[in-house]
C-alpha cells in the first residue's frame, strides 16, 4: 500500500514537473518501488541483476540503476544515445570498446562512455561486481543493443590490466 | 604521472566534446584524479568529506560525488538550480525541506530534490552515512548555499521516521 502511495506521489510529481511548474516536494524512491529484473539472455552473458534506483524526469534526463554482475558476466555490445557514467560500488569493473581497449576500474572510480560509442561492461572472472550506472536519455531512448561480446574479446583477467595506466 | 596523463586525456576528451565532435574513447576517472575535500564549516555542520567522482561534461550536465557524513553531520540549507539525485551507499540518510518534512532513506534508495527547492541532507545521530549525489548544472551553477540548519529543525532520530510511509 505504501509502495502504491509512493508511486502515485512520484507520478504526480513527475506530471506536475512535465507541465512546467516548480515541484514543491522531494521524491523518495523507496526499496521495492523500482523495477528489479534479471538481465535478459539476449543482452547479457552470465548472471546479471538490474535494479532501477531512480527514473528520469522532466528536469533530469537520466536514470540511475544498480547493476550486479556475477563473476565472468558482462553485457552485449551496446551504445547510449546520450552517454553513460558507470560508478563502481563493489568488485572490479571492466569496460571495453571496439578498438580493443579495456579499462579496469575500482570502487569509487567512474568511467564515462560518450554518446553513440559501442561498449560493453562487466565483472572480472573471479569476483562479482556492482556498479551504479547513470544513463542519459535522448528522445526517450537510452540504449541501442547489438550482438553479444565473444569470450575472445573479453580475454582473460591477466591480459586486462588497464592499458592506459 | 599516470594521474597527470589521465587528466590531460580527460581534458582533451572534454574539449573535443565541447567543440561538437563525437568522442572516440571512454574516459576513466581513476582514484586520485578527482578533488577530495572536507566540507567547509560555512556550509556543513559536523565532519563531512566530499569526494568528486566524475565532472559534468558537454553531453552530461551533471556531476557525481561521494559525500560521507559522520554521525550527526549535515549540510546547511541549499538548493540546486538543476536538481539533485541522492543515492545512499551506506548508513541511513536524512533529508529535509522548509515544510518540516524529513525523509529517511536507506542503501540502494534514492531521493530526487527538484530544482530551486531548499533542502538539507545528512547522517543520523548514531551512524555515518555515505551517499552518491548526482547534481545537475544550469548555466554553470549547481548549488546555492543558505544558512545552517538548526538542531531544532533536525530534531532527534526518534522523531525522524519517514513521515510519508
Amino acid at each position: 500500500m505504501n509502495k502504491i502511495v509512493n508511486s502515485i506521489k512520484a507520478l504526480a510529481a513527475l506530471l506536475s514537473g512535465g507541465m512546467g511548474s516548480t515541484l514543491s516536494a522531494q521524491v523518495h524512491y523507496p526499496e521495492g518501488s523500482q523495477q528489479v529484473f534479471k538481465g535478459p539472455e539476449q543482452y547479457f552473458s552470465g548472471d546479471v541483476q538490474v535494479k532501477m534506483v531512480f527514473p528520469e524526469n522532466p528536469s533530469a534526463h537520466y536514470s540511475g540503476a544498480l547493476v550486479t554482475f556475477q563473476p565472468g558476466a558482462r553485457t552485449a555490445w551496446h551504445q547510449h544515445p546520450a552517454g553513460q557514467h558507470m560508478v563502481v560500488i563493489s568488485g572490479t569493473a571492466l569496460t571495453g570498446t571496439r578498438d580493443g581497449k579495456v579499462i579496469r576500474f575500482e570502487p569509487g572510480e567512474a568511467v564515462w562512455c560518450p554518446p553513440d560509442l559501442d561498449h560493453w561492461h562487466g565483472a572480472t572472472q573471479d569476483q562479482a561486481m556492482q556498479h551504479l550506472v547513470i544513463t542519459g536519455s535522448k528522445n526517450g531512448q537510452n540504449v541501442i543493443w547489438k550482438e553479444k561480446v565473444s569470450a575472445a574479446v573479453v580475454g582473460n583477467d591477466s591480459a586486462m590490466r588497464n592499458q592506459d595506466e
